[in-house]
């Protein structure tokens, strides 16, 4: 079948992937639409040497026509870390299209049937290939206690920033995007408060909640620096360099730093299906898997938002 | 009258120090004992150029001979910080015996009455010197929930570290301290579980919390390294300098840092007042203030527990 391979350094579309077979309590799903995630294009990159398929923000079809998305972490469900709840810790699980596993690049992919969840008609193709990434940022509700009065600010207008943004926005009346591009952070839309990093003056220590969405390893002392004492700054992105950071104003202004990862895929598909959050303004691009090279290209390219492959 | 004296770059006793004179809300108490803490021989090196009488871990008498000890935050109580129930984070405080405030290793000193908090028969002038840093000790338990079933770690065998673990002894059933030194380890009693440094061997991602009390750069990348995904690490003692981290395993693990500095004064009180927590194991050695230097020089010695000096 066709998809997109990557081989531990790059990606290349290849027409000759063998089928996709199902294991122990998998299904197989026909892949409808994909699309390409900050991860997949480090991925592309080498990254974590992954060697596979790759993709992981995906709606599929089975047999009968139903339409799925899934969640990535596949889960061992036997070991200690499961058993304790968390499935999504499994010190043995694979990622889909990220580690040990093939991703949904492809015509077709293999899923555990008990990360499926079901798309509500409601919710499009292209609005249900950010299940996956707004469930992430649903996750910092899950782990904060954001009430409606407390000062919000996101730090980055990347696509993870603006999903966290939105996500923010549903439990908090104040929320502040901060980044370095002002046609980015103009997609957050009239009820998001928008602020150029350059341009920070007057917010610093001034807000309750901080998530640090940049990527950067320089995002967190920003987000620090934006905290109030005993305020609490999430971190949503992975820089995996060591980097020079002094923690002392995290001990002196008791602040509480909580790392946040992958999240509540029902929520994120009630809140498309009720129209709570409108992702559209976020799609790019679309291109079908056969231009998947080209789409990649696209996608690395500075201040492009989401890009999404039309598989079938 | 007498005292130890910082001029920004070492300590000296002087006898020439002017009288104390209560400020607007201020009682003057006559000195009965003080502890040497870290901090102090920190400041005594020119740790924060502080200027003054230094000391802030004391226990007094009134003119009517009640006992006191004194939290060492002196707020404005009209800021937006204080206003919004944390004055130890406002801004503008003065620290007692550390920041813009005339300490305790004297044989007077001035502290803000609301700052007062009786000391009961029951608790000896020894033990009462242990009510600032078990305090910040107790801390903890306000800021992270500890089940009885939780495993903990305390990483570091300073008095720190030491109380720390007797305070989350008495919330959890297994605490572990891990350190350097057997001779410290062995202070900490039978009911929590002693562990060298270099022997910690089938512990990894073991903890559901771990306590950083080291006081050392590599200390919390320790601490990381033993706590379970979804578990909390606790930074307990500042490290200034800037040192290259990875906070890589945070997000993939999603822990939660929680930064911990002063505490409830009345819970310490009442664990010693009820036996709760016997910290008389940490009393290395006393001095009397005359004799102020020498007991600087002997705390600052490698694996010396606490020095109290005392005053009358």
């Amino acid at each position: 079948m066709m998809g997109l391979y990557c081989d531990g350094a790059s990606v290349r579309l290849r027409r000759d992937l063998p089928e996709v077979a199902a294991r122990d309590g998998e299904a197989v799903l026909r892949v409808r639409a994909v699309g390409v995630c900050d991860t997949d294009l480090q991925l592309a990159r080498g990254y974590m040497g992954f060697r596979g398929v790759i993709g992981h923000e995906f709606v599929g079809v089975d047999e009968r026509g139903e339409r799925w998305v899934a969640e990535i972490n596949n889960a061992c469900r036997r070991c200690p870390t499961c058993l304790a709840g968390r499935p999504s810790h499994c010190p043995t699980r694979t990622v889909l299209g990220i580690v040990a596993h093939d991703g949904a690049m492809a015509e077709r992919v293999a899923v555990p049937r008990e990360n499926l969840h079901a798309v509500p008609d409601a919710v499009s193709d292209e609005e249900a290939v950010f299940v996956e990434p707004l469930a992430a940022a649903f996750q910092i509700l899950e782990q904060v206690k954001v009430a409606p009065g407390d000062d919000v600010a996101v730090l980055g207008d990347g696509k993870l920033g603006l999903l966290s943004a939105w996500v923010l926005r549903t439990a908090a009346a104040h929320v502040t995007l901060i980044g370095r591009h002002a046609h980015k952070l103009a997609l957050a839309g009239g009820a998001i408060a928008q602020r150029l990093a350059g341009d920070v003056s007057g917010l610093a220590r001034g807000f309750d909640v901080v998530v640090d969405a940049t990527g950067s390893p320089s995002g967190l002392a920003a987000a620090i620096g934006l905290c109030r004492p005993r305020g609490t700054v999430v971190l949503k992105t992975t820089v995996a360099a060591e980097h020079a950071l002094s923690l002392a104003p995290v001990v002196i202004d008791e602040l509480t730093l909580v790392g946040s990862r992958c999240g509540p895929f029902p929520k994120a598909i009630d809140a498309l299906a009720r129209k709570v959050i409108d992702v559209r303004p976020l799609l790019a691009a679309r291109y079908p898997l056969a231009e998947a090279e080209a789409a990649f290209a696209y996608a690395s390219q500075k201040g492009v938002a989401k890009v999404v492959l039309d598989v079938g």
